[in-house]
């Protein structure tokens, strides 16, 4: 018979033998006090820290609006939405949330879904099921969901280059012109910071007649003038089909959705496991959710705190000679190359400096580029971030990492 | 060029052409008064009606145990967790609640998801990967999730006759005898309200050297002595290899889970890119339903009185001849076997007795079994029984719907 525990062990010592075996931290976050929080180390002891890689970009996770609207909403309506959407799980704030979410967008409709994974898989397999013979148009770095969603529907699908469009328009000729076709990207991509081009790529799709789905996960909240993201900023709201999200980083809560024409909303909605069988958002974070939305909506000011905040942390960082990965968003990755040593110098950040950032490792991102990935937020100080150079300073002196030319 | 309009049209018209498109209640639950709920209608106009299909079977949605635990938590620790487990979202909360998760099933650990649907999808495509060769004997009335995440993954599967013990060792007889294989089924299926044979099934997988895969969304909190599920009900903790459960039901809260061998758990922990990938759960989620746990591991009252409700409306439904199936759990399922009768009983319910039951339609029920589906909890009253009993009893003979034999 087999032997199941030997195929586990094997499992998680390949992961191990990879250099990316993952120990969480266990982090208690203090309201009112983010980015700092305190760990609890293995052996029960506790530790003062400055959480420099969360993805709640703005603190909205802990915005007096977000927390007054979860409280009342728990007051008002309970813990759990209590179902499906379909079976007493369509609660008034979820409906309305929808609405405010399809109208940031400028779009006819939004759906939810229990987090911006789910949105992307769900969404991306049932497209293939509603458009038979589809064929997929996918950047070689989109999210691990995406690749989930288009890879379980089985249909037809290439792989462009990163972001490159002359690519995307050979695979996009090469199809037959009056096939289902769909491009899906991401604007910011969280790990090298980089931006998609939406014009290049919207003037593609209306030229080889494809629709655009487009992940603005790591950009709802943060870009254009209320925040709707990269869409808005460049002015091409109505260049984009589908539009992802999620709930879970500048907004601060959790819980994803889409928002598009109300036809194809409808169609998914009726058509989506993922959406269908599953139970809905609790009210409680969906009321803090739509709160978080309308107060970015009216805040632009925290989203050019924001860009100032990543642009001081990369100047710094370029000034100490510590090796920024080019990023024109608020991404500041910074290059290791290898996964023991990305690991050894967050163990030490953490450990001698209570400063928490974790190592990117495969298969976050690919072999080789293994990188510490730093969101400062508004709330991070000068201080912190005098505190921040200084011991990565230290730790590439004495881990002895290349440093950038001009100060190597 | 292809026209997406008409093929997102057609899909709609698809599943309106079928009887199944469903128009989701907007529902206000309110605190303190479940099942009793304020829907809002296309008009804007409100209603007040009593909920009947609610899967908070036990009212904990709305337990003060369980609302000043979220609303404490959301005062300590904010809104959103912020990141992914690996990426600062491993919160003290997250981190207690799998431990107390693992000992009520008497596991070595527990590992939590964003939900029971992605919890079955992630961790059977990735049981897959992590057991190469691996067989899965699936029950025909498995849920969608436990079918995506079998399909996702691409394996050999063999779909056993729901229940069929004899059909399921034949099936494992005809497999190669070193083979990996999983059992996967539920405990109590949710529709109809029939309860799997445990005993059985982990006799055979004993036999085949299979291991077993089982869901316990619709039973953990309601059976056993401490409420950890059938498995506990039935003295068999020990005979199931992984449990899977969902945080949202009897919970009353949000999310899912499996616990099962620690090695097990930090396999998928490691493979699983449903879990890898995704925010994790906001703390006052999991605060909450850690305080959910707590309650129902020290209340059995609440699970007597759940029995004793769901025996009582079944009863009064064979006694007013109308058609209640064949259900040995707490899930009381009405027969009406069209999804146009169906609908229409549904929505005269709703519109003139202020009664709340959705119609159960196909693809959640095979077609030709439509049917009415009751979840009576501890809050509901006699007093809404009588208005239950006496509105289905109306409505049976306007319809001249076929009512049990002894009555007809
Ligand atoms: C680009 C991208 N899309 C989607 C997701 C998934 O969103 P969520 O965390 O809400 O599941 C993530 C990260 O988590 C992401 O980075
Ligand atoms: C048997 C079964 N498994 C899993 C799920 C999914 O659980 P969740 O609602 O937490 O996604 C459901 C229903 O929603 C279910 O009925």
């Amino acid at each position: 018979m087999f032997d199941y525990q030997a195929a586990f062990e094997t499992a998680v010592e390949q992961v191990k033998g990879e250099g990316r075996y993952r120990v969480f931290a266990d982090l208690k976050r203090v309201r009112g006090q983010f980015p700092k929080a305190i760990r609890r180390r293995a052996d029960g002891s506790e530790q003062d820290v400055v959480v420099w890689c969360s993805n709640d970009y703005l603190g909205m996770g802990q915005h007096p609006v977000v927390l007054d609207a979860m409280k009342d909403e728990v007051d008002a309506a309970g813990a759990g939405a209590g179902g499906t959407r379909n079976i007493s799980g369509t609660t008034r704030s979820a409906v309305d949330l929808e609405a405010e979410l399809a109208s940031w967008h400028r779009k006819e409709a939004a759906l939810l879904f229990t987090s911006g994974y789910v949105a992307n898989e769900a969404t991306l397999t049932t497209l293939q099921r509603i458009l038979p013979g589809l064929i997929i148009f996918s950047d070689s770095l989109n999210h691990a969901s995406m690749i989930a969603g288009i890879r379980n529907g089985g249909c037809e699908r290439h792989i462009f280059a990163h972001n490159d469009l002359e690519h995307l328009e050979a695979l996009l000729a090469a199809a037959p012109a009056d096939a289902p076709k769909l491009i899906a990207f991401e604007s910011v991509y969280s790990m090298d910071g980089d931006i998609a081009d939406l014009a290049g790529t919207i003037a593609l799709a209306k030229k080889y007649g494809a629709m655009t789905y487009l992940d603005e996960v790591h950009a709802v909240g943060l870009y254009g003038p209320t925040g709707a993201g990269v869409a808005e900023r460049d002015g091409l709201l109505d260049g984009i089909d589908i539009v992802e999200c999620t709930l879970g980083k500048a907004i601060g809560v959790m819980g994803g959705y889409i928002a598009a024409d109300a036809v194809i909303i409808d169609a998914v909605r009726s058509w989506a496991s993922g959406f269908i069988f599953t139970t809905s958002l609790p009210p409680a974070l969906t009321a803090g959710a739509l709160a978080s939305v309308r107060h970015l909506k009216a805040h632009p000011e925290l989203r050019d705190a924001h860009q100032e905040r990543a642009a001081t942390l990369k100047a710094r960082f370029v000034a100490a000679g510590i090796p920024v990965m080019e990023s024109v968003s608020h991404i500041v990755p910074v290059f290791v190359g290898d996964p023991v040593h990305t690991k050894m110098i967050s163990d030490m950040l953490l450990e001698q400096h209570g400063i928490y950032v974790q190592p990117i490792n495969y298969p976050t991102v690919p072999k080789g580029t293994e990188r510490l990935r730093f969101t400062p937020s508004p709330n991070h100080t000068d201080a912190m971030m005098d505190d921040l150079v200084q011991a990565m300073d230290a730790l590439w002196t004495h881990c002895n990492v290349a440093r950038l030319p001009a100060v190597a």
